[in-house]
């Protein structure tokens, strides 16, 4: 079909937005072609991960063109951090509503360009289609880590210490404000929370020096608890968590003060983008260091066990006086919303 | 959130339709993680391409699981081929609303192993996400060449030979008999027709064997005269194809005998996935020994040259009598589909 008169044709688009995000990736050919050639460094091997975020379902369907653009970037760069690899590149699949104008393409693309140069990672190709549904977006990175190093989820061993990055629960305190109002937190907290839900930012500098390090780690995207339980799970493991020990961020200890049922937000929600991972007991000096060395705040939050007989593997939070906590929201699947039938 | 009850999690659908399709690739670690890793083998480099397609769009929206996930993979393969890369891999990204249920997911997974046995590919990974559009798909495969040896759509030379594989137009015809019917046609060429529509046949095994013959390549996705333009303009070349040599099924030559005027659906129709590609001018005894030793034909439609001074690069298709043809509909980009404005 022929575009409309002085509308610009795919080719036309892909070469003003995006071919010149691909700058610094020769394998991309300036988008000249529709493949990319990669390999990984020597003593190397390629991570790769792929996640999509659809309008409505993923963010809000008002959310700005480069909030969306670093959202669909930065989960996945999330997700290399974990892994301790370094990114490299990423593939962009756009499926873009008939209502989206070169404006919004613009805005995208240059929202791209600014977090390609903070997290050194470059285009190298992908795909647009039409499409009568919401803005989706599906991104593909790939990342380097040296040969046989990558950490996965499910090599926790019994006994490991339990720590996380960051503070948590701030991006779900944020969610919070954007549905119900600031409900009397200082303005200065109430901006900072729903910041933290805006935008991620993945521990992408950390993740490599984990190598190493870690037994397991896994970014924390679906809330604290059930990022934990996913890791013990797949590590045939039994997690314990001491609520109290969970970091916080100064708005967050706010919210808490204001409503104590909070926690269950804190614990359960999701977005941190924070990275958990587990490390051997004798690591606290070598993680006090990486802390220090890297300027990240990590923090040790409990142990992962060997299930006690009969027991599946999952995640107990212990209250301060040691009792187990019951959590009604322990954070989400995105599949679990489909209702599949 | 809670999956409503009897219903199965992201995890237990991974599980059991989607970790199987990963047996074989090592670097999946049976989807137990969320990222695979991958390395090319010595001497190789990996070529990624990815590919979207969406309901109402690229497929028509009643159609069967199995024939979208078919095509989602194929369209994917096809690119691939007409790079000279052999095929690895691929990452899946599904959108899926509401509607759809375990029955559409298991044909879904059943066509993918199917389509992996033949063309020696496998699961990597990927994502799931809820939609409130249609149903939406986005592969991203990985293949391999020699270093330095992928076949690129825009190193054709002047004075090369412009080659085709198959037969052209068969979708295209197809798909019109899908939309008014057979129209006089025989049944069995009507069938041939629309299988050639529902079912792209990505020419996987010919690709690599035109590493170190072909000069540039493309598959031919959005119509022959179109992809043959994508592959000039990109060339910097001009090229030119007799519209009497393009080579034809026996079906197609039955409805282009019933209405002439179907020959710009020929031309112009995408879908194909047949490889276009170009090659040295004395290569015609190696193409046919080609042809030969693959068991595919390959016919050579034409040339390229430098475009005449003050012309720019484009295709020129001539008639019986040498006289430049125009075409109405030459074909279409699926972003000029979205009328961004």
């Amino acid at each position: 079909m022929t575009s409309p008169p002085g509308l610009r044709s795919e080719f036309e688009l892909i070469a003003r937005y995006f071919a010149p995000l691909t700058r610094g990736f020769p394998g991309a050919c300036d988008l000249r072609d529709d493949a990319a050639v990669i390999s990984p460094a020597s003593g190397c091997e390629l991570v790769v991960k792929s996640d999509v975020i659809v309008g409505g379902v993923d963010f809000l369907p008002d959310a700005s063109a480069g909030s969306i653009a670093r959202k669909a970037l930065r989960v996945n760069l999330s997700d290399l951090a974990a892994k301790g690899a370094v990114p490299r590149a990423y593939l962009l699949d756009l499926m873009l509503p008939a209502s989206i104008g070169e404006t919004w393409l613009a805005a995208f693309a240059a929202a791209l360009a600014s977090d390609q140069a903070e997290y050194g990672v470059h285009l190298a190709g992908g795909d647009m289609s039409a499409t009568p549904g919401p803005v989706a977006i599906a991104v593909t990175v790939f990342g380097e880590t040296p040969l046989g190093r990558i950490i996965r989820r499910f090599d926790a061993r019994a006994g490991d210490g339990v720590y996380v990055t960051g503070t948590i629960g701030d991006a779900a305190l944020g969610l919070g404000v954007l549905r119900d109002g600031a409900a009397g937190l200082a303005d200065d907290a109430a901006a900072f929370l729903l910041d933290r839900y805006h935008l991620p930012r993945p521990r992408v500098g950390l993740g490599p020096r984990l190598v190493g390090l870690a037994t397991a780690a896994i970014d924390i995207s679906d809330g604290l608890v059930a990022d934990l339980r996913h890791l013990c799970e797949v590590s045939g493991l039994s997690g314990t968590i001491a609520a109290a020990a969970v970091p916080l961020s100064e708005a967050a200890r706010a919210a808490l003060a204001l409503d104590a049922r909070r926690r269950a937000t804190v614990l359960g929600g999701g977005d941190d983008y924070e990275i958990l991972f587990t490390a051997p007991p004798d690591s606290a000096a070598r993680v006090a260091a990486l802390a220090r060395a890297s300027g990240v705040a990590i923090t040790a939050i409990g142990h992962v066990s060997a299930p006690a007989a009969g027991e599946r593997p999952g995640v107990r939070v212990l209250d301060e006086s040691g009792q187990s906590l019951q959590l009604a929201a322990e954070g989400w699947t995105h599949f679990g919303a489909h209702a599949p039938g």
